[in-house]
């Protein structure tokens, strides 16, 4: 009997957002090798007869190198076993599915990817800020915290400076560093911005603010997501923990009309 | 008793990639108020019971404008109703959640969105793309070709020649405007690109290419998306249509290593 690896993404944390294939695929799995930020709420639904193995990082400490996680699902793969290698949101993005495709190719195991709801997805639907709008924005952008400096600082400053929405995956904890980065992208300093922590799970936690203040935002737990742009002031304002925010142009005027005849109507 | 609105994301045509929860949904709905390109597998799974509608545009034109979808949605649920809104891939990228929410919000409607696997990342599972990639691409662009020319052709522009994996929603079937403005982006003739048509469903068709030959490339059915960048490489050769791709730089030494192996055997 032949096994087979599937490369499959747990999207942002809900059990009910993961697609109907990677449930089915994680109730009849015999392996599963997952990553730290699954969470602990899709673990569940794991059988207690599989074998199963967290190959993420713990506290910025690598647990296992790339090379470890191949030998692994390889390995499972050649004694049989149906391999489960799940990964938060999808896989194809910031998740190093290609890496490991390149290795299962190599080894000439059979695989399958199975896409999932990315985090910025999950987050965005939990929010309520929609990714593109006629009116405000018409491309998003996915790009992480980490290549803002260094050699790819300048690609970096062009996407960050294109007038798309941009989700910023792994913005980590000091705020100050992206923030400064998105200033020397020429981002203005009111443009608004959200960080969404854990979304689509119970522990949901979101700020909003803008550039010029995300410095001395409070630092949310991992795993977070930093949203840039215009679309920030659609966001339902009953999720965030702070204070009231400025509202798009034409609905500050609808606001103004109909609390100008509240009190024409109070007069 | 009171109706509610669920604006959900229906994923990009398998009914195993919808998520646990819109299934649920579909399978319990009253009232489904759908986009066109909602696959017909998905379609199938309402329950006869329901008053379902396409309120998308067909072969080009619209058969209902945004506020009398509006209306429909508002009217249902104030009716009483379940109503499910229901649109291909995600609701918050290209779908006008955004708009949609602004009307429910000004009606007083309760509604609730559910995020789904946009299009792009049911297409990078299905030809094994991967949108980022440790060596190739840190970022990707989620972007429209309609917005190449007119007023935003500078923003986009800069996304294109930002050096990330473009995926291009809506490339439309006149190849050659899209290649002529990756071209002015200065993107080099001999980027790779893919043509993903009914991705992730059984009338699947990919062609793969360069920007240089784009202009010439067979004219996919919609819905359809156009990936661009060195990631495009690494897909899975056996899902297109058209010939051999050249593999990125390692790729081609390990495979002449062991051709001349397999050659010094011969002798």
């Amino acid at each position: 009997m032949n096994g087979k690896v599937y490369l499959v993404g747990a999207g942002p944390g809900d059990p009910d957002l993961l697609t109907v294939k990677a449930l089915r695929l994680l109730q009849t799995a015999e392996v599963v090798l997952h990553d730290d930020l699954v969470a602990p709420e899709i673990l569940k639904l794991i059988p207690s007869s599989a074998k199963v193995q967290n190959v993420g990082k713990r506290c910025g400490k690598k647990t296992l190198q790339q090379e470890e996680i191949n030998f692994l699902m390889i390995g499972f793969a050649d004694a049989g076993q149906r391999v489960l290698r799940l990964k938060s949101g999808d896989p194809m993005i910031f998740g190093r599915a290609g890496e490991e495709v390149e290795a299962l190719r190599r080894a000439g195991v059979d695989y399958e990817i199975v896409p999932g709801v990315t985090s910025a997805l999950g987050a965005a639907s939990a929010v309520e800020i929609p990714l593109t709008h006629r009116r405000f924005s018409s491309a998003v952008v996915f790009i992480t915290a980490h290549q803002a400096s260094g050699s790819e600082a300048a690609n970096w400053k062009k996407l960050a400076g294109s007038g798309a929405t941009l989700v910023i995956y792994m913005p980590g904890k000091d705020y100050s560093r992206v923030a400064a980065s998105l200033k020397q992208a020429r981002l203005a300093s009111d443009t608004p911005c959200a960080i969404v922590s854990r979304a689509a799970t119970s522990k949901q936690q979101a700020y909003r603010t803008t550039i010029g203040e995300l410095a001395v935002a409070p630092a949310l737990p991992a795993p977070s997501l930093l949203v840039v742009g215009e679309v920030v002031r659609l966001a339902d304002v009953d999720v965030f923990q702070n204070l009231e925010f400025p509202m798009p142009q034409d609905q500050e005027s609808a606001v103004s009309v109909s609390s100008s005849a509240a009190q024409e109507s109070v007069e």
